[in-house]
């Protein structure tokens, strides 16, 4: 095994980039005894070459330089780790034009721009991978492209963002409000110091556009996802999903809706009531999980870390070693990078959100006075909207009103959405209703 | 999108063979669109060319001659899934003389003589591919081979067996005894007639093999591996791990041990009390997972049907795909298939089961007389093993004596082993006490 190192150039040495060093480093020995040959860091560039990040760099070229990093012949794959729209897409369009391999974990480049980057990549007849970009650690992209390649994909749902889950997770377990929770998990560094990438729901919906491309071979963008975040969701919506039997996860779900030869596909992100006793229900913290479901392996689910320094480093150097067995012999693009070939790639219409069909829950706010439940359950009964639940509370922290919490039966959200319009402009009602969905096959 | 198909023969249509049937047929357009081209069927070859399997094999040779469809110039791939040892090795191995590339769900075989069979597809210089071997329709073999390929792999731990795992749930759930759900389970097809292979943990162990040597380069075979299966288990005993908040499943568990620069590897199936909170606990039923842990991705599981004519021919036709790609690109051995380049794969030491420290659950059968507590409680502390817990019924199942159910603090093994040997020579103890592993991490 004394072969040739394929070499390894690092644009962007933040917190991944940092683990990406330490990986190759620690791990050099192990993944040299299952490549056959090593895997070497040369190269790396950053702007910030002073700051101490605890990692060795001796014998690895660093400088601020990323353009004479990608034209350096000794670097064979470049691994773009500074994220971003314009700098990242330059620095991996140039890569590709010297005949480099790219590894990123640039999800918000390749959810919008994939289109062009994967065209440029096949043009160049080099590979570009990107597992680190879904669900850090979990080798989801991999076991999608390849574990389930001759399934004809159902639906991909889950939790892909682990700053949502925490705080959902820590709001159920202490009962304690968004905010608090919001302040702990920034205090602990589980959420940035701005949040809105993550709580809005942003980045779970560039995650679900990756996976549902791959899924259903459809051209997407994530700017086209409905998407919500979970803002808003207060202390008694956990009290009332447990006194369900439900939990509130923050999911991307994606389906496929066949109807003869057209297909539609479903893709949204949103708090999402699940059962309890789901596999999706048991991921607690900060972990992620993705449930796939195909036409012939049935229902499957893969559960880690979808963060984190090591955990995604893990998943950049897992694309390194793939890459470099290519170089090593000779060929690329093995494997189309959004699993269909590109002519295979198609727009697909998405299904309106109207259009869904499925149990609600509804927090109703309303002055506590007699008859207030009845003109609502009236609302939803001229909509054609069955009960299945109610469960009335008062509550501190609606002043002078009281929580109104109710499951319904499944119903067309349309319909929903209208009987709420309804029910919003009673006088007795005090502020938007919130509705949550509920996924009852997760 | 014209191009020549790769071709496919298929020697056994079992439950498995009509389910790969199945797939090539109903998702021959996904395949393709992900392939960029076809993947064909070309022959079968099955003692019984009677029996309607329900399947169109139109188009399609199909005889009992196994030896000519390895001979059959039109087949590129051979499909092996007649099972057992001696003429499955036989077919394998001529295959590989032929050339031909070999998928197979053969884990009896390959966890038995996999050194040879290994070998012998690296001289012929071509592919073996197994993925349907373990946990059925879950990508595991992939995810360790390549999705974590970058980690050093400290443990696998798994539902690998899914009879056993519902048998273990339908015990939980109903209170029912051993033998009233596996007949149950025999009568919905879960077990098989003579279910020794699933119950004793045979199966698990075989599967447990291929992971160990995955996980950490081991050569090593099953008939090495310690196991225990689910016979003997009592319905007091799910009554126990209720009440101490643990489930019971059976699992096939592989560490490694690393004392500088010697390494060992643990690897032992038994039924094993795990927290209900673990995300192994939750997986109910037939189905499977394997959690893996890795130094840089931490915890990881991967959870889907283990079982199964659709789930195993996914994995089957994954195998397929992965093979076609390497044909039609003029290549083979793109990555070892134990993961290990051949040259690193070791033979390991075991860790004995005497040196396993944790805790143990303890059900001893005794008479129900003053002072046997006391017996017990002395033996096991002249052995240095604390009692966390204790849990005393008299139960019917257990005629003229009671169940002493206890949680000790955590121990040796062997010490634990020689307490019990003098605990069962006690005159009122009268059955043998049953030991089961707690395990903390999983």
């Amino acid at each position: 095994m004394a072969e040739k190192a394929v070499g390894v150039g690092l644009i962007g040495l933040g917190t991944i980039g940092t683990g990406v060093v330490k990986v190759l480093a620690e791990n050099a020995s192990v993944i040299r005894e299952r490549l056959g040959f090593p895997l070497r860091l040369v190269r790396v560039a950053d702007l910030d070459t002073q700051r101490d990040r605890g990692v060795d760099l001796s014998g690895i070229r660093f400088d601020a330089d990323a353009l004479a990093l990608i034209d350096d012949p000794a670097v064979d794959i470049v691994v773009e780790l500074i994220g971003g729209y314009d700098v990242a897409r330059d620095l991996i369009l140039r890569s590709f034009e010297r005949r480099k391999h790219v590894v990123t974990a640039n999800k918000a480049l390749l959810s919008l721009h994939g289109a062009e980057i994967f065209e440029a990549a096949a043009r160049a007849r080099v590979d570009i991978a990107f597992e680190a970009s879904v669900c850090g650690g979990i080798p989801i992209l991999r076991s999608m492209r390849e574990g389930l390649v001759a399934n004809r994909i159902e639906s991909v749902a889950g939790i892909v963002n682990g700053t949502t889950n925490y705080v959902l997770s820590e709001m159920e377990h202490t009962g304690e409000d968004f905010d608090a929770v919001l302040a702990r998990a920034q205090a602990l560094g589980y959420a940035e110091a701005d949040p809105s990438f993550d709580v809005d729901g942003i980045d779970a919906a560039q995650k679900l556009t990756l996976l549902a491309a791959m899924a259903f071979g459809a051209r997407l963008t994530f700017k086209e996802v409905p998407t919500e975040g979970i803002r808003g969701l207060l202390p008694v919506d956990f009290e009332a999903a447990d006194a369900f039997g439900l939990r509130i996860k923050l999911l991307g779900i994606a389906r496929a809706h066949r109807d003869g030869a057209e297909e539609r596909i479903e893709a949204r992100v949103h708090p999402t009531l699940i059962s309890k006793q789901s596999m999706l229900a048991s991921v607690d913290g900060a972990m992620n999980a993705v449930a796939v479901s195909g036409n012939a392996v049935g229902r499957t689910l893969f559960y880690g870390a979808g963060a984190g320094e090591m955990p995604t480093a893990s998943a950049v150097a897992a694309d390194l070693v793939e890459i470099a067995r290519e170089i090593r012999r000779g060929g690329a693009g093995r494997v189309a990078p959004l699993s269909y070939v590109p002519e295979a790639l198609r727009e697909r219409e998405l299904v309106p959100l109207g259009e869904r069909q499925g149990r609600c829950y509804l927090r109703f706010t309303a002055v506590d006075r007699p008859g207030v439940l009845a003109h609502i359950a009236g609302a939803l009964g001229e909509h054609g909207i069955g009960i299945e639940s109610v469960i009335q509370k008062g509550r501190a922290e609606i002043a002078e009103a009281v929580a109104v919490l109710m499951l319904t039966h499944p119903a067309r959200e349309a319909s929903v959405r209208s009987a709420l319009e309804q029910i919003d402009r009673l006088p007795d009602v005090t502020a938007p209703t919130r509705l949550i969905r509920i996924e009852e096959d997760l």
